[in-house]
């Protein structure tokens, strides 16, 4: 087992939303419970990250930053390397973290009549930006086939009103698992095209993928459909820094990319000095050795949070193709959402994700990130079995 | 001479705009040149605050942040301790930056025909930020009354048109220095009142503040004013942390504060987790021991530089009264803008503001920032002492 990701780390009191808010947002016990709802982790970030930001501290001064080529370039590095992808470093528009940079996108490319399409269960946050902008949120639910969600195209273009002018879409998806194919992706994208819809590929999940499966960027699988597509990327996920808020949108059209870029500037809102080091730092090739081991990790704790869940009768861990947020289906208990969710928020004891608030599709199941230690993993899959024992 | 803000560290290569860009941005010889334009110091923040991340990067986990009342508290706690202002910890709302919270007030409190008013010469990035917004600035030029500048209101109320929805005050006033007297608050407070104007007064520059001058918080001289009053606040002037961007917003008056609280919701645009933290230790009894030591330094670098700058025969470095930014006017050597200026970048290699760039009122001076190390402040004026060697 790796000492990287397996150091039992107490975060309650640290400031941690996962750990400090889980009593506020969900009613778990505070002492006893265990964290597992929001993406983040509880292992340090890769050490090249830290070596970054300590050379910061140790100069001490933190005034106006320009450096961010530092950044760009870095970013262009890890696409070109990590995932295939050959981008130009002036398409990259940073942002204040990549939650900004979703909402940025409804605030620019989308009126207040308009509808933004979704394909659920999906990322909460997606149809929340949209409506906290005052937009409608047009929700196309994928198809479950076994153990698989998949595109149901032809339903979702019944679903249309005529008002959609933008497609959110998540590759890998949050909270599914689902890694798509370059297929898959040509399809989404000649349906944004064919109704005349921008299209924001969120692929901050790109770089947790487990064995068998391959990510492909929309550019790489349909560069057709350049002109309406904004790509959304961040190390927050990637190397556990969300608090730090840097994001980056990557538009190739020029276009599309200077009315983003005047809309940030009117709001100046340029992401900070230790975030950008922090990304730049993550984005080399000892951050890519280090997310090649948090992914060994990762499968490690799959297979026995999936080995001990799976062992419930009527639940499910569905086979994860990406991302370290397992998505577990409660159906075949035949328990109301609020019955397992009770079991799992007061005998369990754990803070995870509500299936229902990743829209239509996620009423049976529940997100829990299983991005912490074997220990922690190990002892979420016992508390749940207890919790469901009287099923055996 | 205090260690502290003394020590040489050069800053160039190192990220700094203000170091690494006044060869792209001024013209000025990047390799010989001063850096002595925008609002960062050259000498490392407070310990208390490096302390503080010290102990962030120590755990090396950088997650989502929760703790927002560490910083809420250390504001209300710093107001009180420092400017006499009681504050309610709720009316505090954290921007991404103050830059950023200029530009959300523009955004949400005017309307694409709104005039705002600015009193010039004033902060570049207030005008600059109502056009970034599409908006009109309104510009009221202050009155120089021998070496100090005064208000003018009823030339400033002979030149509104009757559509200024906004006034954004700067207090003390970034170029001139002036730290205004309860009773001219009062005025500009009765100027927004009579006017109908939202009332934005950027305190950023509190702190720092010499012998004989008082600051009083806008809301403390003229509470009445408060259904209409946004305080501007951060951290990033007096403890040099303006690369992590974090700002606040004070807004007594709860319908606002709820507009502006969803605005920063909709843009998911809270600030980032190591700047609230930096902040929040910066707002402390070691931090305001740390502030009193560098007003010390910047009284001497004050002396020092105005007395270098005085002996040329033409030039006046105006008295400040807060502030680190020193304002000099040169109408007394009769030269064109474009002349001194030509002196100040090519022969003194300094980087400077361009007073014109400040508004009216600004044509003939430079803004020269003393924020920096004694030895940077003789130097400079050794420097325009031989520029302008004539004139003897
Ligand atoms: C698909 C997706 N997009 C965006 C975000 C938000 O990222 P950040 O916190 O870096 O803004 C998340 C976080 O979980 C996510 O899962
Ligand atoms: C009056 C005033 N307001 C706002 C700012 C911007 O502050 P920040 O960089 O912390 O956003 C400055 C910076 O110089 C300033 O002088």
């Amino acid at each position: 087992m790796n000492d990287l990701f397996n150091t039992p780390i107490d975060r309650r009191g640290s400031g941690s939303a996962k750990w400090d808010l889980m009593d506020k947002l969900f009613g778990v016990d505070p002492v006893d419970g265990l964290a597992m709802w929001t993406a983040d982790s509880d292992y340090p970030t890769a050490p090249c990250v830290i070596e970054a930001v300590q050379a910061e501290v140790d100069r001490g001064i933190f005034g106006y930053f320009s450096d961010t080529p530092r950044y760009t370039g870095a970013v262009k590095w890890w696409m070109a390397n990590r995932h295939d992808w050959e981008i130009e470093e002036d398409w990259i528009v940073p942002t204040h973290g990549l939650g900004n940079g979703v909402a940025l996108c409804v605030d620019v490319w989308t009126q207040p009549d308009d509808h933004v399409v979704i394909f659920s269960p999906v990322y909460h946050e997606f149809a929340a930006k949209v409506r906290r902008a005052g937009r409608t949120v047009t929700e196309c639910p994928l198809k479950r086939e076994g153990d698989v969600y998949q595109l149901d195209l032809e339903d979702a273009q019944a679903r249309l009103t005529g008002k959609e002018t933008m497609l959110i879409w998540c590759s890998p998806q949050n909270p599914t698992g689902r890694v798509w194919s370059p297929d898959e992706l040509r399809a989404v994208a000649d349906f944004a095209e064919r109704n005349g819809m921008m299209l924001l590929s969120d692929e901050v999940h790109h770089d947790l993928i487990y064995p068998g499966n391959r990510f492909v960027a929309m550019d790489v699988a349909a560069p057709d459909v350049r002109p309406r597509l904004v790509v959304l990327t961040a190390a927050s996920k990637t190397f556990n820094l969300a608090g730090q808020r840097v994001g980056a949108l990557i538009i190739p059209d020029p276009g599309l990319r200077a009315a983003m870029e005047a809309r940030i500037n009117a709001l100046d809102s340029k992401p900070n000095a230790l975030g950008f080091i922090m990304s730049a730092a993550a984005y080399s090739p000892e951050g890519a050795a280090w997310v090649d081991a948090q992914v060994e990790h990762l499968i490690g704790n799959r297979a026995v949070f999936d080995e001990a869940v799976n062992a419930i009768p009527g639940v499910r861990s569905l086979p994860l193709q990406g991302t370290y947020l397992a998505w577990v289906d409660f159906s075949g208990t035949g328990m109301s959402f609020d019955e397992f969710n009770a079991r799992i928020r007061d005998e369990a004891k754990i803070a995870a994700s509500p299936g229902p608030s990743f829209g239509t599709g996620g009423e049976t199941c529940m997100r829990i990130n299983l991005a912490t230690t074997r220990g922690i993993v190990s002892e979420a899959g016992a508390r749940l079995q207890r919790a469901f024992a009287d099923l055996q």
